[in-house]
């Protein structure tokens, strides 16, 4: 009943928010992937953190499930006008996240200071931390060429092959203090379904980090993003089969071989139990979409269930 | 005909604009105080050189003669969210000006450069320049303590009473490259009708432009921002009363006194003719009042003329 969860960007934040509806602040530590992170015009961009927290604050926008429900444009458009590149879509309510944390950043405060503070001010009262205080960016090695990672996932479109993902500075990093206390003090360990690839190998990467998971005292359980051999949403399948993996959950599963437990995987995927408790997973069948709040709720009721640890709440 | 034009902000902005109307790009130079740059949020913001191009630009608010016209402060609203004072009210698409200019200057350059740049990239033509690259704030010494500029003029309203205006930085700034050119170069000088204690008292106050201007070689005019006892706008009145000032454009025009040949007054101050003319100015009295834009061409002209540069045009 003492939770850490992984997560990346918009499919991991539903699980998040799933699960910081029946577990009270004190009982869940999110740790976010910042590999994505990026700078625009000077600006430090954390876009899983922000995903996460305009998710957990109840302002992220519905329909895209990242960015600011009802967000406008102004700023970006006269930086177009300024003569700067606009593919990447700020929009105004999130340029002042990004000012803020960046004006921290400037001052000497750590990334999860400002997560910290940023998530406070906007009333998420449970603990998310970035997974490192330093700098790690992830690069997708493709045949166009080496791209920063946004570059490639939205400039891009994720439409260039991707030959290999490379997480620059990951070998210096060290893990935030939250997530490094969070390994040893918490008694369930949850991979979210966000991209095994790119949310969750980033987090993976930070050294100690798979190390501490081998030797976490609690239960680790997994979600599959992928359902029905397509990613609920983003690159995961494209990339999975770019890299020469399996596209289903057998393919993400094989990514948590060794240090998951409990794989979570859909319904429509359950003629692949066998193959998943062959990588030494312990599988369990459910319905894991999430729409409605509801959704997200009973996912991470289940999850906690399946755990052991669940709340009656 | 090769002007340099000193300006402020609003009031200067709107001489300027008739200049640029009437005057090729070869022709003119603007210089603009940043007494009154500020950061907030961590970004450098350039009121005065923002409002001169914003007004060149035609993107000027009509009604306020600061900031972009129907611009939205939904940045501004966010970072309230956030925690942060937003009492100095960035819209969002200035907030665009303060991004771009805040990263260039990380990235190394230039105010100079930074300024150059943002001008062009909104269409401006008529070079303009700061008046100085190096780091000149002016602070108000007041009844309720010594207060950054921005703080007394926006945050209170100009509400306290101002015992004393200090320039800090000026003491050790040189004058940018422009300016120290256009001062050599140029055949007029025109101090537009900006606040002579905010506005034009900084850029004195940088080393070598008092003597550089007291050995120009051409006619030096300045407009009164006085009229009829009245500042046309800001705190200009009370700043002259509290400093012990004549609050007339006789108090304006003694500031000048060994540095301006020529002082244009108003119509309405036409009874303080001779007692310009005993400061060692020729006074000139026109309709000094810009409303419209033809106003502003209007005066423009006058000023060309009465230094005996008259454009037809």
């Amino acid at each position: 009943m003492s939770v850490l969860a992984l997560a990346g960007g918009v499919g991991g934040a539903k699980l998040c928010l799933g699960l910081a509806r029946v577990l009270s602040p004190d009982d869940l530590q999110i740790v976010v992937n910042t590999g994505d992170d990026e700078e625009f015009y000077g600006l430090h961009v954390s876009p899983d953190l922000d995903t996460v927290m305009y998710t957990l604050a109840g302002l992220a926008n519905p329909y895209t499930g990242w960015g600011i429900t009802g967000e406008t444009f102004a700023t970006l458009e006269h930086l177009g006008k300024l003569g700067e590149d606009t593919w990447f879509g700020l929009g105004d309510r999130d340029m002042a996240t990004h000012i803020v944390r960046t004006n921290m950043l400037r001052q000497g405060k750590s990334l999860s200071e400002v997560t910290s503070r940023l998530y406070r001010s906007l009333g998420v009262e449970h603990p998310v931390a970035p997974m490192t205080d330093d700098r790690v960016r992830t690069k997708a090695v493709t045949n166009i060429g080496t791209l920063e990672f946004q570059t490639y996932f939205v400039k891009h479109r994720c439409e260039p092959v991707v030959r290999d993902l490379v997480f620059d500075g990951s070998g210096s990093a060290s893990m935030s203090e939250a997530f490094s206390k969070a390994l040893s003090d918490r008694s369930v360990l949850v991979y979210c379904p966000s991209n095994p690839l790119l949310s969750m190998a980033p987090i993976l990467a930070v050294p100690g980090v798979e190390s501490a998971i081998k030797s976490f005292s609690g239960v680790t359980i997994a979600v599959s993003p992928i359902v029905g051999g397509k990613a609920l949403r983003g690159p995961a399948a494209k990339l999975l089969e770019e890299l020469g993996e399996d596209v289903s959950c057998v393919g993400v599963a094989r990514r948590y071989s060794g240090i998951c437990d409990v794989f979570i995987l859909d319904d429509l995927d359950r003629h692949h139990a066998d193959e998943i408790r062959s990588l030494g997973m312990v599988p369990v069948v459910v319905d894991t979409i999430m729409n409605t709040e509801q959704d997200k709720i009973d996912l991470a009721r289940i999850v906690l269930e399946v755990a052991g640890v669940a709340h009656a709440r």
